[in-house]
């Protein structure tokens, strides 16, 4: 029986584009030789879309989505759009439509990957920064704009239901994983009303898990722990803001955002999951084959693992591990990359 | 004529009350010889003072702490104590009462320093971190607590007011220094509304100051640049809670907050300012003699510096310097560093 992967494809902008050709090509070589079809339709969002039509994500882009499997998506983004259209209107957008409420953001060290960090150690965690809730929400607004009198709020809206949900599947990959840590960060001592939302909810799940060891930073400890030990983590749970800061900084100490995989997950299948590099657009090296596209490719990896393929997403990883341990010093471009890693996922498949 | 340091101390919890006493030993030493008296005024706040009493900062010790010129604190905060109860009840009370709106924290990686990182380059940067207001007014609530219908908000509160007097003075600090860089760290893409009160208040206020370079970072992207490449920093500029973030990491940076000083200053005279370290009261070492004041000693140096005591401020200094650079494999206790760096003071003085 032929399965059929039916991917939503969003490559966006910059580099989104490359990256992502590089991404599908290795999805294609990975299923390849087994009953497996990849079926992508690409889809027009971002900045040339937005410039063209003024449209960011209308119902009819929003409502065809929901019909795929996954969605890839490489980067939206341009600094010739207002900052914060694109990022609330079609990013953030699709993170609260879709309802991924987990967003799934996995740091490594691979070997042979450079760390700025003296002793950086072996550092392997998962940071699950809840997707559509928190300082995200987009409830903030401002009054007397442009005057000496202007008032600008921003309000952090954090319920039982979203904290709950998120912190229930922190658990439960917590106690899918050897060390069965969870390490929940926030800022209690002064975000009082949030924080102890987040931690009575920790407390209370506990219960559910109790082989789950459990402990507490407060954000701005986490980021000294990060940098002073970070194998001290193996999963750690947080907000939306807290989460976003978080995981570029773990980012940049296993090797750089070249390097960091996302997946705005919805644990309920609900609706589609979206997988993409925590990177940007990068218009800067864009068009150049000039990007690391292994962001997007572990991406991949995730949205293989989210849809059942757990070998084939294992594969990608273990292509990725060794293509870094053996990176010479010579540059490569963005497809030659893909190609290698494309070469290396078909080889591994048995015979 | 002789001058007084008329200084209100709250050494506080933990190792608090040890730290403080080196640095006061410091402070006397720097000054002696000269026509200048230093008189103290200890207040019980903190830990101890809410066990026995229920109060946390009463009108009268408000009333009273504004008499002074300045404020040495030495931390604050207890376990026995619910989370929050001292931070909102007492140590940001008096950030707020005593409009404390530059919280000053700079970052220097002295020579000698072990930073985790493999090539941090020279590190010298301030943060000018606004101290009055966003995320930490305290303006949330909470519905329906303890049911599965419990929504708790935060309320981060931004003025055209509060923005542009913390940024002016950080574009004065800019001027004032030899790179006059200026680095804005907000998140406009996602908290528009301050974001962009933020953003236009930086652009406006530059043209009071042309000569200083200005540049913007989001949040997250400014983590990444404070372990991959910190010596491009100058002057950051940004909101209470980035703030508390970023000099969390830069003091991890730098050599740990065992070194970070910090100034909570009001520019405008109208109160005391008060200056502490930037670490807590770290209980599990109190009463041992093991806490490293320099972060004390170096809030000391900021505390005469504000009062117009430039030259002993820089003795300090230089005195901390001095005894990082030769510090050997042997540790000292608390009181032997403050006995080291008030020797180095006094010897210091012109003859
Ligand atoms: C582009 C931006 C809205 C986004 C975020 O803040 O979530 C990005 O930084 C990320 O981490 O995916
Ligand atoms: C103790 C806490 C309230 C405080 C803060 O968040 O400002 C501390 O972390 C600091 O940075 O001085």
């Amino acid at each position: 029986m032929t399965r059929t992967i039916d991917l939503a494809v969003i490559a966006g902008d910059g580099i989104g584009q490359e990256v992502v050709a590089e991404g599908l090509k290795v999805l294609d070589a990975v299923v390849s030789g087994q009953d497996v079809t990849v079926r992508t339709t690409p889809y027009d969002l971002g900045a040339a879309r937005w410039h063209r039509t003024g449209e960011t994500l209308t119902a009819e882009d929003l409502a065809s989505l929901r019909g795929h499997d996954a969605i890839l998506l490489g980067a939206v983004g341009d600094p010739s759009v207002p900052s914060g259209v694109l990022e609330r209107g079609l990013l953030l957008r699709l993170r609260f439509e879709l309802d991924h409420y987990v967003n799934l953001r996995p740091s490594r060290l691979f070997p042979g990957v450079g760390s700025p960090l003296a002793a950086p150690g072996e550092v392997d965690f998962v940071v699950v920064r809840e997707g559509t809730e928190g300082p995200y929400v987009g409830n903030g607004g401002a009054i007397r704009v442009g005057t000496p009198h202007e008032v600008a709020n921003e309000v952090s809206v954090n319920t039982a239901f979203g904290v709950e949900r998120v912190v229930r599947d922190a658990f439960a990959r917590a106690a899918a994983r050897p060390r069965k840590k969870l390490t929940l960060v926030h800022k209690h001592n002064v975000l009082v009303h949030a924080g102890h939302l987040w931690r009575r909810t920790v407390e209370r799940v506990n219960a559910e898990f109790p082989d789950v060891t459990v402990d507490y930073l407060h954000v701005d400890a986490a980021t000294i722990f990060l940098v002073t030990d970070p194998s001290r983590f193996d999963v750690i749970v947080t907000d939306n803001l807290f989460g976003d800061i978080l995981t570029d900084l773990a980012a940049a100490i296993t090797g750089g955002i070249g390097l960091a995989a996302s997946g705005n997950v919805n644990p309920d299948r609900t609706s589609p999951s979206m997988f993409e590099p925590v990177h940007g657009s990068a218009p800067d090296i864009a068009g150049q084959g000039k990007a690391d596209p292994t962001a997007t490719v572990l991406s991949v990896a995730l949205l293989l693992d989210h849809l059942g393929y757990g070998q084939e997403a294992a594969r990608v990883e273990a292509a990725v591990a060794a293509d870094i341990a053996n990176r010479g010093t010579a540059t490569r471009s963005t497809s030659e990359v893909g190609d290698a890693l494309a070469a290396a996922v078909s080889a591994a498949v048995p015979a």
